[in-house]
Parts: structure tokens; sequence; C-alpha cells
């Protein structure tokens, strides 16, 4: 039988999904209820959920899937109230940002809000053990949001750095999502270790996107201007290896975090010239080929199809 | 046999818990570390893990009361990190707040790298009851900071209201330190009421003390002005009543935030003559009464009785 002939589609469990968060997040305390539905109703991809979803029904389905889809949802929303204060970010989902609305008290305590939920989700699965995959995740989760900040500080660029501050805040979430499921299937050890691979591998090519469109993307299809990490101080894979070639131009648009007219464009034109995008956009390939063919223990379904095929979506709209 | 002779006393508790709580916070991301230190070695009263301490003591220890102990502390040191932001407050247990070191960034990050820690603890207990319990008092805590804010900014000030902010804030957090030793301890209903009753009164009482002795406590004392609450537009149990009895004097000061000078003053004066600061300390007193007599089902035992002594000592320096 393939399971996934007898199972929900993706598009009735996101749809469920919207009905359920809508819910878990009603509060009494009229500030909370505000903000919550203003995150809620700005949306956003549902990337984590997906990811849940799929992993699970790649399984044939597994207990808790929606709690479990809930929670890495919260987690993460939780993390963008926190950090839009962090960021000072202007824009986030092309909404104004909650804390300039509400004030950074609100933003803040509604984030811990969302992660009681957290809380309460975990607690409904029954499984201790998801409880620790949880703790670890946002342990990391936290490490790389302030390692992020530190380097910053410091100026202590690194490939390895880089790399460590994207596992944690982002890839860390994304295996919790994939490798959870497999947890509540108490699946087998290889599987288990296929869904978390795939989960951390896909993250890392997600952040690496993300933080490459950040400044080679178009500014119509990102919603917002190109180059925003540069000017927030931050050093991506991209800009960190076009320091290593063009030290003192990259150094200098660095230190003033690209205020000059023209300093954008200008880290683009050299990003292209140098070869360095190309590079990029290879190392994004590759651990986008590590995210698919980790899935190789997996049964063939339409889920671990769909699990691929997110995975090759990171591929789009990179050249 | 009396379980307390056999157990560790709590000194040797609190001088265990210092150990755990450096190894459990130790990152190997700086920043963090150095937060982390810092509050730390700010240290505090620990009443939230002596409160699950003499609790689990007083069942004849229970197992992981260290975790408890340990997981109420954090949970309730994160409350502060994100806390510093939301009060702007410019000290904290004699100290400089952490966000002013740091900034903000670090101090909301660190704060939720704490509540991973404390979801290990709680994971590592084993028992997802205590998750939920713990999800719980989360939820009533980041309501209670949330209703704080709100209350201010709409003045819709009413008694009712001022408990239910303290409930949140501070009670539902200490019920969970008391009512988690008798989880953990499987004891009979009528135990698990006995010790949860108590946690909340207790809160309820230490609270209700705090912000009675922020406007009328000494301020050499309490380590810092007196009038703070009053200065960030909180409306406590003593601005409430007096409010009733000097409407016209008492909405001047609070609309200015008692910005002139002999504001504070003028307060202490009304709440004294009025007869209001008695009648709040009578309110604290009924609160520690409660406490006391809710610990009743409990068999004699020397915990017992430091439980009792330390809702008396919440009487102490009232008059």
């Amino acid at each position: 039988m393939n399971a996934d002939t007898t199972r929900t589609s993706l598009p009735a469990f996101v749809a469920e999904f919207e009905l359920r968060i809508r819910e878990l997040l009603r509060s009494d305390v009229e500030f909370i209820q505000l903000i919550e539905e203003d995150l809620v109703s700005a949306g956003g991809k549902r990337i984590r959920p997906r990811l849940a979803f799929l992993s699970s029904s790649a399984l044939g389905g597994v207990p808790f899937e929606m709690e479990l889809a809930l929670a890495v949802e919260l987690l993460h929303s939780a993390t963008l109230l926190h950090d839009d204060l962090v960021d000072d970010a202007e824009t986030r989902r092309g909404r104004e940002a909650a804390y300039r609305k509400y004030g950074n008290a609100v933003s803040v305590l509604s984030g811990d809000y969302l992660l009681s939920r957290v809380l309460y989700l975990l607690a409904r699965t029954g499984r201790i053990e998801l409880v620790e995959l949880f703790a670890e995740a946002a342990r990391r989760l936290a490490e790389g949001e302030v390692l992020q900040f530190q380097v910053a500080a410091y100026q202590e660029y690194s490939e390895e750095q880089y790399y460590r501050i994207i596992e944690g805040k982002t890839a860390a979430l994304m295996t919790a999502a994939t490798e959870g499921a497999a947890l509540l299937a108490d699946a087998p050890r290889n599987i288990r270790a296929a869904l978390r691979d795939f989960g951390y591998h896909y993250g890392m090519a997600f952040q690496m996107r993300d933080d490459y469109l950040d400044l080679m993307g178009d500014e119509k299809r990102l919603g917002k201007p190109v180059g925003g990490d540069v000017r927030e101080g931050k050093v991506t894979l991209i800009t960190y290896w076009l320091m290593q070639q063009h030290p003192q131009e990259v150094n200098e648009i660095l230190l003033r975090r690209a205020s000059a007219p023209g300093d954008v464009e200008k880290l683009r034109y050299l990003a292209e010239s140098s070869g360095v995008a190309t590079r990029v956009v290879a190392a994004i390939e590759e651990r986008v080929g590590r995210a698919v063919s980790s899935l190789s223990p997996l049964a063939d379904s339409g889920a671990k199809v769909a699990l691929e095929e997110l995975a090759l979506a990171e591929l789009q709209r990179l050249q």
C-alpha cells in the first residue's frame, strides 16, 4: 500500500494547521491576542510545518504530526518576535514589524507566550524524548543567534563561524521538524538518521540561499532592498569570500556598513566578476544534493518526492 | 521516621544548587557565557529553588528535586532578562541591568538560552506531566507580564486586574515549584492541593509585600529609591486603593508619573494617614495566613516548619 494515498494531502494539512494555530494562540489578554493575530495572519511560508508533515507522511503518518508541526512553527515565530528587536528589522514578511506597533515589551513577552504554547504542545504528545529534542534545538537556536551578534561585534569572521551560526539559527529547528517525525514514529535508527540529515542539509541550503539572495537577489521578488545583511554588519558566506579576494575594497564597504551610494552595487559587481557568486551557488547546490541523497533509505512515496522537490526548489532563482 | 533527619540540609542544597546552575549555564558562545555568569554571580534570594526543595523535603524527598529547583529558577531568570527591557529597570539586584552592558539583543537571546535549559531539565525528569505543569505556569507568567503592560497603557486599573497580574507574574511559578514537588512524588491529591495552595498564596503574599515596600519601604534596605512602580505607571494595590480615597490628588501624581518633587512622599503620607497602608498590610497578613493553613494536610516535619517560617517572614518590615 502506498501510505500517501490514504492520507491527508498537504493543502488539507495546511488548512487544518491554520485553524489549529489560531485556536492555540487565543488569549484573553487582548495585547497578546492582537500580536498573535498579527503574526498568524501575516502567515509566512510555513516551511517548518511542511517539513514535519511531509516527514510524517513519508513514514506513513505519525501520531501527533500536527502538534509537531505547530511546535516547530511557534518556536520559529517566537524567535522572529525576539529577533525583530535584535535586527532592528524594518519589515518582516512585508508587514510592519510587530514591535513597532506595540512596543518591545509586548513583542518579547508575546514571544514568551508562544514558547509556553510550544511546551504545551510537547506535553500533549506525551513523548519526553521529543522535549529533549526540542531542548537541544532551542539551545542551538539561541546560541546561533547570539553568536551572530558576537561575531559582528568582534568582527571575528570566518567560514566556520558562518556555518555554525546558520546551523544554529536555521538548520537546528528544521532538523527537529524532520527528526521529530521519525521520533514520534519510533522509526528505525537509519530512517531517523535519514530524516535528521535531510532536515540539517536542507536547513543549511535554505539559509545559504536566503543569505545569497539578500545580496544578489532581485528587490522586487525579495520585497525588500538588497544588501540588508551588510548594512547590519552581518558577514555571510558571499561577503566573507569576497573579503578574501578583495580585502581592501570589501573591508571598507563593511566598515561603513554599505552606507555610501553604490556600495551594494559594487559588492554585487565584485561577486559576479570574481566568480564568488558562482562558488556560493555551487556550495548551495552541493548542500541540496546532500539533502536529497540523505533520503535514500526511505521507501518511495509521494511525500518523499515532495521533500526532494522542496530541497530542489532552493536552487531556483539563484542565477 | 522523621524524613528530614536523613536528608540534605537547606544550606547544603543551596550550595549544590549554585554548582549545578553554573554547570548548566556553561556555553561555548562567549557572549552567552558572560551574561549567564553575570546572572549567576548576581545571585538573588533563590526563593523558588528553596520552595521546591522544602516542598520536596516535606514529602520525605522527591526524585529530581534539583532539576525542579533549577527549572523554576531559570524560568524566573529568563523572565528577568526579558523584563529588564520591558521595565527599563536601571538596577536589578543592585547590579547594572544586564542589557545595558551587552545590549538588548544578547539579553533577550540569553533569556531564550535559559529557557532551552529549562526544557532540558524538564526532559531529564522524564515526567511529561511536569512539562504540562510548566507549560501552564509559563503561559500565565507571560500573560501576567503582558497584562501589566496593557493595564498601564489603557489605564484600566482595578483590584481584579491587579490580582490577575501578580497571580501570573509571581504566584504561577511559585505554585509550579511547590506543586511540582508533589507531582514528582506522586503525592496523593490532597497533599498536592496543599502544596499547590501554599505556593499560590505564598506567591501572592510575596508580590503584594514587594509592591507594598516599593512605595512604603526604606530606601536603604530596598537598595533602590522608593516609588519605582509609580514612576513606571504601574498601579499596585496600595495606589489603587489610594485612588479610591483621594482620586484627584493621586490621579494627578500618577498622570505625571510622580515626576514632581515630593510626589512619592505625598503618596506615602496619604497611605499612612488614610489607613490604606494598614489595609494593605492586613491583606498581606490574610494571604500569609492562608498559605500557612494550606499546609495542614502535610505531616509534621522540619521542612513544613521551614515553609511556614518562609511565609511568616513576609510579614517582617511591613510596619
